[in-house]
């Protein structure tokens, strides 16, 4: 694991195990995950001069200035163990000069392994207690939306923003499975379980993933293993008609439910621990149950019963609108689309069934209420759906950390002020999935500060109360082992990555309205761009003010969705939050916001602040010249650039529209075109 | 030239040939348009029952219906002809039951034979004294924008919207070159006599058109010339760079010139009557002289010096402008473009250059001003190019007869009230030309009604004076030889089309404002869609009024670039004809028109009228059902259902647009979303 040296190591730098490769380590267990955790021992002690010894009895411990063990393997040092670890959890703790990880299961050990990375000499210093750590939630998954064939429009990577595939490549197959290797690694270094190979938008060849191809999948989940990543795989809902040969994918119908369980029985026996499907079903031109006037609750349960007798899950997701909608309607609202659908369902899922919701009631905007169907299906799994691909939040062109916007998903508390909140309900439920922001870039993510948000992503999904900004200097301080010279380079990360989703959300579309970008790319402003569109994202601008009316009394009704609290919050401009004013209400642009200023002045405030907020990012990225690689610097410098760029055209766009829309000039007089 | 059944004979069918090939007929001359006209004869005789002899001696003309005869080689007959018929003119007269058509030039008897077809048995009946026809411009020629690899965004011809090539097909030269003769056919039949046969836009396959594919383009020249039309080929300016392996492509590079001379002496060596190259230089991204230092004169004069041996001709497009404008700086003007780029260089161009001018100053829209630049350079040879196929103008789903706009471009006069007109000019400088609406579709171009549009064009270059409502009468009685009926189809055809494109107008853009299209595709309304662009085409519409202030008095001056006359006319909203009004001024919404209404009511009202009068449209082609061939019926019943739909669309987003900027209600309380 030497790395190829055209592949950034991201957060696993050769210095990030100069801690533990300097020491004398015993590893006690057996399995595909020790091995794991013994050759990254091994190739860090080949390279900072310690020793690992892999042993089934443990000699004179007080030899070893580590040691790891697996709890059922550990002999008399078991005593040592807290309750309960599951299979991910592990046990630290430090005595007599010698610091002990405990672990029930190989996957604990490898988690044990990564925590003792992230620590660094700290983990060699003072004695303490044994301190348990588990993953909040037991399914941390990214999903790929990567085809095989490269799509005409969407390409390798459907809104990818880093290169092609790492999975997938001339048609078939990578040929780099070091690569995939590395990958893994890093997942398993950040917390994350599961992996999806492949786009939910299941294209013909990519469909045959699940048959002809599916010795495909089997060599990236033995390459994914031994980091202890599972392999799920996305299917068409179509798959017994344009894959299997039926004349119907009926649900209910006999000889699909037999194609199902006979195709899942093979994908078992090639991959015994696969994770499971991912449907995109009856979405966005997507085949699903309806075509054969059946609900969603009988599509999932048909390859939930496939997969149940294997352990396999199937994520459902709960993306479904109408994406022909009227502009003219302005009765039907795509943010009701998700619960309208599925809340009626609440307790006709199967157990091995996991509904997968968007954070937000429409599509990944920066910012969102948080969607009522968290609240509205008590009896069905949820696992909540993040995007960590910056699809609408700068396309990796921008800086825009995003685990400040994910803390404040996962800390909503859906039905008041009160838990459970949203990390709550996860936690219990189906957990957290996003949509990864990787490609075969040579910095992973295109934009070399997005590889925080992947690892941000990991770490949320473990302790969903982590802070985000503890969780960037722990990223800072692995990816940039410079950072720890006089703290220079670690307080321009922050300066420049703490804040910049709120700045992010300044420059773009204001107070919640959401999609005023370019339809098709999602990058760039377009303010109308999908005003008179059929895909159910307005912002009814006139010359009077801007908004959806989304309350009960006079709206859509979409603030009814939720419990009590939250729809008597929602239901007012004098309660709704200022950042949500414009998602749940039509209001005036003269309308006084909680701040005291006027909605138009706000418009133009943040614009412009935004925008100068990007310049003063560009000048103090300058200062990292010579503290970071070169070459990576250049790179940031490049995309700094487009984001001043691209930022001063959001903020003349968006200031120009309403200046010309409202008639109301800038209270202090800067130039708007 | 029986014919496939699958492709639509158009304005060509067998019953046209009715009347000529139950006559007995005499061919006189020599050559390989002549043969042309006997083989017409022969099978027009095989299937009508007539008899045609082909004799260098004339006989006893008396056993003749018809004698067809070249000048030179009439012997006695050729008393009769009349002055100077120039290569393509003919003389028809009719005396002692014999009709004679009488050429200087095997390409004039072509002409003359489909002069004959279109009168039918008029042509036999009356008596009458020689009548001449001569055409009024030389050179009438389409340019096809087709790809020899399907581009990926512009797809296999772009701006087509008939399917793929007629030329080029899966990646080389066409197999169907039956294909390619019927549509030299066709073109000889309404006077079109030149062709390329390459997008302007050269992309690298194409290139090589130019030396590695000549052979190809040989073979298409070989097919075209029997119906006398000559061929041209888009070049790309880079050519000696790209292609022929030069360091540079500078046009007063010696070594340049050297190996544009050599590839065109090659050219001819392969196509001894070769028509030239055309060039789109300096535009869109298409490499120039520019690049060089160089003026456009240099350019075009380069490859004029290579051609003039030959006596071949360079179409250099008139078409620059900035399309990275800053949306931002209103003082840039894309419609100065041209002149501002060209009219210095009046003078400097050598004589086998032609300027080939848009006739608007903008891009094809549906209402501009004839471009300044026709008034700007009488020392240059001026061609002016239309479109045919219809990118702004409904892209063949929406019927819009084009031959009103192009009879209103030709007959204004760039000096004044007075003649010359723009056809006086181009009669005498560079002729006709527009990019073609042919594709690989059974009806040639999508919408079976579209063909009315490229016989127009055809009739139009032979006859600029030609009325457009008789160019589609003769267009239904060709191709609906049904239409002799009792006349119900004639007038249903003249129904739906005679003022289509004033409908399409009064739907779309008001008021010669333009381009609200979506970007991209240019299908569909989307009033913002290319607001905030950087391809200089806004209309500024702000809550108190719309329109580009284009006046010398306080605008970007491009009024004063038209001769006095209508630098006077244009000047002021006062003067300025009430369609161009927002081309030339930017008003407030309750302006009041010439007409007596302001101009956001006339917004509302032609657009309410537009989108009705559709319907009305559609509801009039059912009445066709039974008169014309089912599956045409079909096709253009299918695509009127689109334009109601497309119609109604532009009226709701217009109107909703303006009535959300303005805040004026409509007058007469129609549905306004």
């Amino acid at each position: 694991m030497t790395g190829d040296t055209h592949v950034h190591p991201a957060w696993l730098p050769d210095a990030a195990f100069a801690a533990l490769g300097s020491r004398r380590t015993l590893v006690i267990g057996e399995g595909l995950l020790v091995d794991t955790v013994v050759r990254e021992l091994e190739a860090a002690c080949a390279r900072h001069g310690g020793a690992v010894h892999h042993r089934e009895d443990p000699p004179h411990p007080h030899e070893f200035d580590l040691i790891m063990a697996v709890h059922s393997a550990a002999g008399a040092l078991a005593a040592q163990a807290p309750g309960d670890l599951g299979t991910e959890g592990y046990a630290v703790a430090r005595s007599d000069g010698t610091t002990l990880v405990l672990a029930a299961a190989p996957a604990g050990l490898l988690h044990g392994l990564f925590h003792l990375v992230r620590a660094g000499e700290a983990a060699f210093a003072d004695a303490h207690p044994p301190a348990v750590h588990r993953p909040a939630l037991a399914r941390r998954m990214l999903d790929h939306w990567d085809n095989i064939d490269v799509h005409p429009v969407m390409g390798h990577v459907e809104r990818g923003y880093a290169g092609g595939s790492i999975f997938w490549q001339g048609g078939g197959l990578t040929r780099d499975l070091d690569r995939v290797a590395r990958y893994a690694r890093l997942l398993a270094a950040c917390g994350v379980n599961a992996v999806t190979v492949n786009n939910v938008n299941v294209h013909a060849t990519e469909a045959t993933l699940l048959t002809d191809r599916l010795a495909d999948v089997a060599t990236l989940a033995d390459v994914l293993r031994p980091y202890g990543i599972t392999t799920h795989l996305s299917v068409s809902f179509a798959a017994p008609r344009t894959v299997g040969g039926l004349p119907t994918a009926d649900p209910l119908d006999l000889a699909v439910r037999d194609w199902w369980a006979r195709t899942t029985r093979r994908v078992y026996e090639a991959i015994p621990d696969f994770g499971g499907y991912v449907v995109k079903a009856d979405s966005e031109g997507q085949p699903g149950p309806s075509g054969y006037g059946r609900s969603h609750a009988d599509g999932a349960n048909t390859l939930a019963e496939a997969l149940a007798p294997h352990g396999g899950v199937v994520h459902w997701r709960a993306f479904v609108y109408d994406h022909r909608q009227d502009w003219r309607d302005r009765g039907t609202d795509r943010a009701r689309a998700a619960y309208d659908h599925f809340a009626p369902l609440d307790g006709q899922f199967d157990d091995n069934v996991i509904l997968q919701v968007k954070y937000g009631p429409i599509d990944f905007q920066p910012r969102e209420p948080v969607s009522p169907v968290i609240a509205a299906m008590p009896h069905t799994r949820l696992a909540v759906e993040l995007q960590v691909t910056q699809e609408y939040t700068g396309q990796q062109r921008h800086v825009c950390y995003l685990a400040p916007l994910w803390r404040e998903v996962l800390d909503f508390a859906p039905w008041g002020d009160e838990p459970p909140t949203v990390a709550d309900v996860v936690a219990r439920s189906g957990g957290l999935v996003a949509v990864s922001n990787v490609g075969d870039d040579a910095y992973w993510t295109g934009h070399p500060l997005a590889q925080a948000n992947l690892y941000a992503f990991g770490r949320l999904a473990w302790d969903p109360g982590a802070d985000p900004a503890a969780v960037l200097d722990e990223w800072i301080g692995l990816t940039f082992p410079a950072a720890g010279g006089d703290g220079t380079l670690r307080r321009i990360l922050h300066d420049l990555m703490d804040d910049s989703w709120s700045v992010y959300e300044q420059y773009t579309a204001p107070l919640g309205i959401g999609f005023m970008v370019r339809p098709g790319t999602h990058y760039g402003p377009d303010v109308d761009g999908y005003e008179y569109t059929p895909w159910g994202t307005y912002h009814f601008a006139d010359r009077d003010g801007i908004g959806v009316d989304r309350s009960r009394a006079t709206g859509t009704g979409f603030a009814g969705q939720y419990p009590p609290h939250w729809a008597y919050v929602y239901e007012s401009p004098r309660t709704c939050p200022d950042e949500l004013l414009l998602f749940f209400h039509h209001v005036g642009y003269g309308h006084v916001l909680h701040s005291g200023e006027t909605v138009i002045q706000h418009i133009y405030d943040t614009h412009f602040a935004g925008a100068e907020r990007t310049v003063a990012m560009r000048r103090r990225w300058a200062d990292a010249a010579g503290l970071v690689d070169d070459d990576l610097h250049a790179r940031v410098s490049e995309r700094l650039d487009e984001q001043v760029r691209s930022a001063a055209e959001w903020r003349d766009q968006v200031n120009t529209y309403f200046l010309r829309k409202s008639g109301v000039p800038d209270a202090y007089g800067r130039t708007i075109h």
